[in-house]
C-alpha cells in the first residue's frame, strides 16, 4: 500500500499484491540488480556483434537503464556495493594471473617501458589539464586517467589475436604489471592529496600503500608453493574458495582502512594467492562469481555518465584531446622504452598499452568521487578510456603483423636485447 | 566527519581518514558482510568440529555477531538481499538435484509418504496451536513449519552415511520432493491468507501457484534434452552460466510477482535447467556461487533470532511441543506410507524426512514476515526446526543399519511392493 521506496524507478505496475517472499524494498532491490545485469548483457551482447568490445557494451548498458537515460534504474547503496565486490573480483583475479617473479624478472625493456609510458601520459594529461586551467588534483587525475594501462585488457587483446607468446607480448604483459602496480600506488596517494589532507599524511599513507604492497609481494614469495591444505584445513573449506574470498574481501578491507582503494588489497590478494597451490582451481573458482559481480561495475559506472555534458563543445574538445595524448604518449614509450625488440615490435609493445579500460575508469570514478572531476570532465575522461580502449585492437592488428615479420627476421630477441 | 550511518554497528574505529575506493557507507556495507560471512564460517567450523551440522553453525554464528547478542551487526537491505540470493541460488540447486521424471516416476510409497507426512504434521502443529489459543493463521505456519521436509538436508545425511543407492533412500528423496513441491505451494497460499487478503484473491493466487508449478513442470519436460547453444548462442555467453543466473533470478521475481515466493521460482528455473544438456556444467559452475550467497541466508536468519523470548516458560514448552510432534508425525508418516519396503526401512524413510532445515526455516521466516508469529513463537518455531534437524543423522544411524539388515533378508522390494 505505502508507495515503493524510491529506490528504483520502474513504473510502479505492481498490484497491492502481498509479497509473500521478502519485504518489497527487497524485491524492489533485486529487481533493479536484475535490470542492470540484463542491459550490462544486453550492451555487450550488441557491442560485441558489432565487433567492439564487451567492456564498452556493459558500459553503454548501464549508462541506457540509469538515471541519465531511459532512467529505468536509481543508483542505491546495494548497486554500489555489488559493483565494489564486481571491482575487488575482477582485480583479484588480475593478480591471480600475474607472478611475482615474472614483476621481478622482466628484462629492461619493460621496466623502461613500464616507466616511460607512465610519466610522459601523466606529463601531458596534468599539462593539458593545468593549460586549461584546472587546479593541480584535477590535473593530476587527468594525467593518472592516462597512464594506467588495463593488464585485464591488454591481456584479452592479445589472447583474441593468438599472439601470447611472442617477444613483444611478453614485455606488454611485463610493462603493464608494473605500470598497474604504480598506478595503484599513484592512485591512493593522489586521491589523498585530493582529498585535502595535510602533506604529512599522504606521506604516512604512501608509505603504508608501499608497505602494504611490498608486504604483499613479500607475503607472495614467502608463501610459494604453500599446500592447498593451507587453505582446506578448515571443515567448511571444502574447496579454497571461501578462504581465499575471505582472505580477498579481508585484504580489501585493510587497504581501504589504510586510506587506499580496495581495490588494491584484492589485487594483492590475488597475487599472494597466485603463488600458492591452490592457484589453479581457485583461478576456475572465482570466474562463475566474476562473471556474475564484474559487469554490475561496468554498468553502474555506465549509470553515472552524464553525456549531455559533451554537448558543451569544450568538454568534446577535452575528450578529444585526452583520447589523441593517450594514444600518442602510451606508443611513444613503447617506442623508446622497447626499442630493443625491433621497429614495429617496439611499436606493437606501445599499441598494446594504450587500453586503459578499467583501472582507468577506476581512476575516473575516484576522480569524480573525491569532488576532483565534475561531471563534464568526468564524461570526457570516460569518453577518452572507452576510445582509447576501442581503439587499440586496430591498432593492434595494424602493427602486429608487422612486428611478426620483424621476429622471424631477427635472431628472436627473446630477453629482450637490452 | 559526519558519523557513519547506523548501518552497521562496528564501534567507529576508524579515523577519520579519506577513503579513497568507495563512500564509507559502501565500505560499513562489506564490513558487515565481511564480518556475517566470517561468522557463519567460523560457526560452521565450531559446530562441524563438535559433529553437528553445518547449518546449524551457520545460524548460531550470525545470531552471535547479530543485534540480539554482541550487536557487531545491524540488518540492512544489502544483508538481506545477499540472504535473499543465497535461498534462491540454494533452490535452484535443489531444483538442478531433481529430475521431473523422478517426481512422476516415483512410485506409491513415495507419494503415499509424501502426503501422509505432509498432512499428519499440519494437522498436529494446527491443533497444537489453535489448543495453545493461537489465530488460525498463526496456527496454519506452525503445522506447515513441522511439514516442510528439507531435501537438501536429507540427502546430504543419506549420502554422507553412503545409502544414496538404497531403496529406502530413493523413497526418501522422492518423498521429500513431493513433500517440498507441496508445502512450496502452501507456503504461497498460506502466506497469502495470511496477509489478510480477500479469499477469492487467494484462490487466484493458488491457482496462479499451481499454474506456475505446472507450467515449470511442463516446460521441463518439453525443454528436455535441449542443448548447450539454447544457453550459449549469446556472444556473451561463454558458458551457460550467466543466461542460467537470469533465468533463475527473472523466475524468482516472476514468483514474487503473483504473490509466490522467490525461491518457488528459483527451485522451478532450476528443475528446467536440470533437463537441459547444461545441466551438469552449471551444477559445477553455479557452486561457488552458492558458497558464497547461501551462508548469508543462514547467518542473517540467525541474527533475526531473539532468544531471550526463550526465557519465558511457555515458549520454551511451545518448542520442545514441536521439536517431539515434528518427529514423530514425519516418523509415523514414513511407516503407513513406506510400510510396504519393511519395518525398518520405512522407520528410516520417515525418520529420513524428520529434518526441516532451510524450508522450515523459511516458513518461520514467511510467518514472521507476515506478522503472524511474534518474535517469541519464532524463536520456538526455529528451535523445533534446529533441533529436527539435529536429531535427524541419530536416529538414522540407529535405523540405517537395521534396515539394510532388512532389505538383504528380504527380495530387495526396489519398486517398494505397493
Amino acid at each position: 500500500m505505502a508507495a515503493l521506496p524510491g529506490l528504483i524507478g520502474l513504473p510502479a505496475a505492481n498490484p497491492p499484491i502481498p509479497l509473500a517472499a521478502a519485504p518489497a524494498e527487497v524485491i524492489g532491490l533485486l529487481t533493479a540488480l536484475f535490470v542492470i545485469l540484463v542491459a550490462a548483457k544486453a550492451g555487450e551482447e550488441v557491442f560485441r556483434r558489432l565487433g567492439q568490445p564487451a567492456v564498452v557494451g556493459e558500459l553503454a548498458g548501464g549508462f541506457l537503464v540509469g538515471p541519465h537515460a531511459l532512467g529505468l534504474v536509481q543508483l542505491n547503496d546495494t548497486l554500489t556495493v555489488f559493483a565494489e565486490i564486481g571491482v575487488v573480483i575482477l582485480l583479484f583475479q588480475v593478480g591471480l594471473e600475474v607472478r611475482v617473479d615474472d614483476l621481478i624478472r622482466v628484462g629492461r625493456p619493460a621496466v623502461a617501458t613500464a616507466i616511460i609510458a607512465m610519466i610522459l601520459p601523466i606529463a601531458a594529461g596534468a599539462g593539458l589539464g593545468l593549460m586549461v586551467g584546472a587546479e593541480v588534483g584535477t590535473a593530476a587525475f587527468l594525467g593518472l586517467a592516462l597512464a594506467a594501462t588495463s593488464i585485464g585488457i591488454t591481456s584479452r587483446v592479445l589472447a583474441d589475436l593468438g599472439v601470447l607468446d611472442r617477444a613483444f607480448a611478453r614485455v606488454v604483459l611485463g610493462a603493464a604489471v608494473i605500470d598497474d602496480v604504480l598506478a595503484l600506488i599513484a592512485i591512493g596517494i593522489v586521491s589523498a592529496f585530493a582529498a585535502g589532507s595535510p602533506l604529512e599524511q599522504a606521506l604516512v599513507l604512501a608509505v603504508a600503500a608501499i608497505g602494504v604492497v611490498v608486504l604483499g609481494f613479500f607475503a607472495a614469495r614467502r608463501l610459494r608453493g604453500l599446500r592447498r591444505e593451507a587453505f582446506t584445513w578448515p571443515l567448511f573449506a571444502d574447496t579454497p574458495l571461501v578462504p581465499a574470498f575471505l582472505i580477498m574481501l579481508g585484504l580489501a578491507l585493510v587497504t581501504a582502512g589504510v586510506g587506499l582503494a580496495a581495490l588494491v588489497g584484492a589485487f594483492i590478494a590475488g597475487l599472494i594467492v597466485a603463488e600458492t597451490e591452490a592457484h589453479d582451481e581457485l583461478e576456475h573458482e572465482i570466474r562463475p562469481l566474476a562473471l556474475v559481480f564484474t559487469p554490475f561495475f561496468f554498468a553502474v559506472t555506465g549509470a553515472e555518465l552524464d553525456l549531455s555534458a559533451l554537448f558543451d563543445p569544450s568538454i568534446a574538445a577535452l575528450a578529444l584531446a585526452l583520447t589523441l595524448l593517450g594514444i600518442l604518449t602510451k606508443a611513444l614509450g613503447g617506442i623508446v622504452g622497447a626499442w630493443g625488440l625491433g621497429r614495429w615490435s617496439a611499436v606493437t609493445v606501445g599499441f598494446g598499452m594504450v587500453p586503459r579500460g578499467e583501472v582507468g575508469i577506476v581512476v575516473a570514478t575516484l576522480g569524480l568521487t573525491a569532488g576532483l572531476l565534475d561531471g563534464g570532465t568526468f564524461g570526457a575522461v570516460l569518453i577518452a578510456v572507452v576510445a582509447t580502449t576501442l581503439v587499440a585492437p586496430y591498432l593492434l592488428a595494424w602493427s602486429i603483423p608487422r612486428a611478426a615479420r620483424d621476429e622471424r627476421h631477427a635472431a628472436s630477441p627473446r630477453d629482450g636485447g637490452g
